[in-house]
């Protein structure tokens, strides 16, 4: 039997590495105006972070056969987008977390005024940096295509409504379905379309491709969701960089509430061997020209990982 | 000497009526999933206000010589981007505002956390559905420049950077100057926007014009600031439909606050002027092609309302 991919591979690790320079890149320099807003964003996007949508979007730009730098816009697009709700989801109002990624949350460092301002320019920022793609202005249909594919992800059918239904679920009881839709939205959306825009900057053209390399990144966000909920009851703060038990506390439905430790874990093996699944019929489509290496790899992570 | 312009004239007051019905087109359907926070999105962009920064886009498309409706998602865009950018401000954390439009804020209605979900969502819903206008699709370029300059307008150096310099500045004293640079970033850069989005939907293309419309709005925006701090000195809570003295009594600061009652006035004659001779010259540039009427209109409604 295979090893659990705790770790990433060594040529992922180092996309990951990268990610920092790429998302400084895009983000206002550390020196621009105004000086606490800017502030409040770079310390939301910088330091630290899984990057997990950064590197389905370069893998998925890497199995297309393109370097996964021609993902850059499109990477860092999924990535404000993500960053950005995270500081909204922990502010007060929300889930009222005073920690995230080991570090106070950002409306405990800069204020909840700042801290929601910080959100909203980050993802205008999003939509600006993907619309803004030099090489990709030559194929301007498919550029197009990108920002309604990632606006979409983002609204009232993707994540902001994920996280409303999410909020609406504190204290009643889901069923799995139930579940999985409002995890579907709430983080599965932007997985998706971190897969997707990946492929898209790459020039994935295939209709059957692109549809199969969705349904693969629709388990590994539902995989994804699965080890989150066990880590939350299997890890310790210090790993996981939030408050261990968060979640039961809050008295939210997750797989683990519902499944139990053991159905939880097979359920994840569930969508593991789906988007496994799904990833063999994206390379079937292809014509075997599509390498699923990274993608595979990356899938293994999000099921294994220890954080 | 012209009587002031304190109603729209019938033809951009037809224009306003037809607001309501664009707005909705673009929403979620009421009944669509999931249900509050659809609610509290459609409860934030419908049931009034003045649409000035629609009738804007609307005004410079009839300028450039198109049919208002050409610029139909350019407008509902940029109103939905000004709608998710007062639920997000009347927050407690933010301006701590109860009432908008003489109706409960957003977040009073339907709770905070569902208030900041539908800013976000809003925000996402704005550049999906300027990226999907479906006649514009035959001119990609140049609505991937409008999806940047949308971008751009609403954040950091623009609408969300200016509400943290307006938060900021609360309490101490502004001159002059840092009064004017943070309205055209918290109001002036989304109403540029606005105009400059009409222009592009409807065709318009020439460099020298597009400049001219882009300094027109910068005046428009002013002049439209001023004659809000003037409404808050002299007008009544029930016409303006939020608290009269507000701003004064949050110490922020203002034209009437720096210059007093009657240098406000003459700034704000200073603005309507600027506005018109920047009009006479996007005229001027295209040869006499460009209808100014509207624009015109608008830009004395600004200067002039009541409300």
């Amino acid at each position: 039997m295979r090893p659990p991919r705790t770790e990433l591979p060594p040529r992922l690790a180092g996309w990951q590495a990268r990610s920092e320079a790429v998302l400084d890149r895009f983000l206002p320099a550390a020196d621009a105006e105004p000086g606490p807003l800017v502030a409040a964003m770079r310390y939301a996007v910088l330091g630290g972070g899984k990057r997990i949508r950064m590197l389905l979007a370069w893998a998925a730009a890497d199995a297309v056969g393109a370097e996964p730098e021609r993902a850059d816009p499109a990477a860092a697009a999924v990535e404000l987008i993500h960053a950005y709700s995270l500081v909204h989801d922990d502010l007060p109002a929300m889930d009222d977390d005073a920690l995230r990624r080991g570090r106070p949350s950002c409306h405990v460092a800069f204020g909840e005024a700042t801290a929601i301002l910080a959100g909203d320019a980050l993802q205008a920022l999003a939509f600006e940096v993907l619309a803004t793609d030099d090489v990709l202005a030559a194929r301007p249909l498919r550029l197009l295509e990108m920002v309604v594919r990632l606006g979409r992800a983002c609204g009232s059918s993707g994540m902001a409504g994920g996280q409303a239904v999410d909020l609406a679920a504190v204290g009643r009881q889901l069923d799995l379905d139930a579940l999985a839709a409002m995890h579907r939205m709430k983080t599965g959306a932007l997985i998706r379309a971190a897969v997707t825009l990946g492929a898209l900057a790459a020039g994935a053209d295939d209709p059957a491709v692109l549809a199969a390399l969705d349904r693969h990144a629709d388990h590994v966000g539902l995989a994804f969701q699965i080890r989150d909920d066990l880590l939350d009851v299997e890890g310790e703060t210090e790993s996981i960089g939030k408050r261990q038990g968060a979640d039961a506390e809050r008295d939210k439905p997750t797989y683990v509430s519902l499944l139990g430790l053991d159905g939880a874990r097979a359920a994840l093996e569930g969508e593991r061997a789906l988007a496994q699944r799904a990833l063999d019929e994206a390379v079937a489509a292809s014509g075997g020209r599509l390498d699923p290496a990274a993608l595979r790899d990356l899938a293994d992570y999000a099921a294994d990982r220890r954080r």
